[in-house]
């Protein structure tokens, strides 16, 4: 362990393991039944490390607009909690994020993110533009919240399908959270979105293996004997880092 | 904001305000009330944040002893939560940490805690060696996640009256978790144990202010607004840095 080193660029030995969609799921339910993790806690352990990520990628000083604004767009499943999670943890970061939830959850715990985000003063869009210019002159990046493992393609109705349509065309960059939306969790799609940054919870899915763009792996409290059984090969995280860059994988 | 140091050693222009225990007190409640933070949230913001600070005061290739070893010691209440979190958190930082909760709640979160520790490999004392030597040769420090804001000295029945002396007349060094346990909120015990680190959760408290050893804030997602209110002044957090040294204030 190199204790008190930033450097989050290093390379594995041994190949990392791709998880297939049974798989992801099947660690995720045992985290939560055998490991008695809360959801409250994974959604802000992940809210935060995704935050650190994506202030790693493009950080405050070198963002191209004058205003540090992110787009974060949630769905409305567990990838939308990390993405509202994501989002109060980039203004605490000092970014301007702004919030669009357009199919808000009626569970408490989902209410109780919306409202910590709306009471540190993040805006939260009505509706989407359908002008993309908009989008790309407002915002320096747009942070995929949308879907998870759990959510695939299928569940792209209205007004998630729209949006991917507008995600597709637009010019500024996407960060996407564990799985980009339009994608299968074992195939990228190649004629779906195409993201400059994707985050990894827990561990990468197979729909990564290819990824050309920045990928950071967010999961560092996995417990060892979950690495173990699922035979993960996880690099080793420098330091107290939340996240890892993984390269040349 | 300094995008990308790991320096954490800074000075603020406003005098720090250190709360009252009313104030501090008031202060949660109004995060669970009026911004519907979770219990389950706060704590593992909180654990986490104490094991960077733990991190940073004993880096691991800085330890007296050949083996990392750290006693964290739980109380019954919320600092005893946020002590089984910082065990597990300094567990996957590559500390051996173990625990001793000698009155554990019957919560299912405070349970729920527990498991994740247990499932981690974290030994649990059933008891505290009387003899001060064996913990003087078995740890590198202490952690006292004995007593918070909640619970005063009143509340130090056995066998926390017990543990207490014990950390009088150990030799090395105790980490304290918010307010040293058997001191007041509002004022140093100065016949009561000598912590060598302060970690104060959210905001110092009055008896922080005169503390002349390493102190360390965590309370990085405080919203905005409730610095405000408070009138904090607290210092700039460095980049995506979780905790902040403090020195001169």
């Amino acid at each position: 362990m190199s204790q008190g080193t930033t450097e989050t660029h290093v390379e594995t030995r041994e190949p990392l393991h791709y998880l297939s969609k049974n798989e992801a799921v099947a660690m995720e339910l045992e985290l939560l039944r055998e490991y008695h993790f809360g959801p409250q806690q994974l959604t802000e352990i992940w809210g935060h490390a995704c935050a650190c990520a994506i202030a790693k990628a493009y950080p405050l000083r070198h963002l191209v607009k004058r205003q540090p604004t992110i787009l974060v767009i949630c769905g409305p499943g567990d990838n939308g909690c990390v993405g509202l999670a994501c989002a109060r943890h980039l203004r605490i970061f000092d970014y301007t994020p702004t919030v669009y939830y357009p199919k808000r959850s009626q569970q408490s715990f989902q209410q109780d993110l919306t409202v910590q985000c709306e009471k540190m003063d993040i805006p939260f869009l009505s509706y989407l533009p359908t002008e993309v210019q908009l989008i790309n002159d407002a915002y320096n990046l747009v942070v995929d919240g949308i879907m998870g493992v759990q959510t695939g393609f299928q569940d792209a109705r209205d007004p998630f399908a729209g949006i991917l349509l507008t995600l597709k065309t637009i010019s500024i960059p996407i960060v996407s959270l564990d799985i980009p939306s339009g994608w299968d969790v074992e195939a990228a799609n190649t004629d779906g979105i195409s993201p400059a940054v994707l985050i990894s919870l827990l561990a990468p899915k197979k729909c990564a293996a290819g990824f050309q763009g920045k990928h950071f792996l967010a999961g560092r409290f996995l417990p060892y004997d979950l690495q173990k059984k699922y035979e993960l090969n996880m690099p080793k995280y420098p330091g107290t880092e939340c996240i890892i860059e993984l390269t040349s994988i």
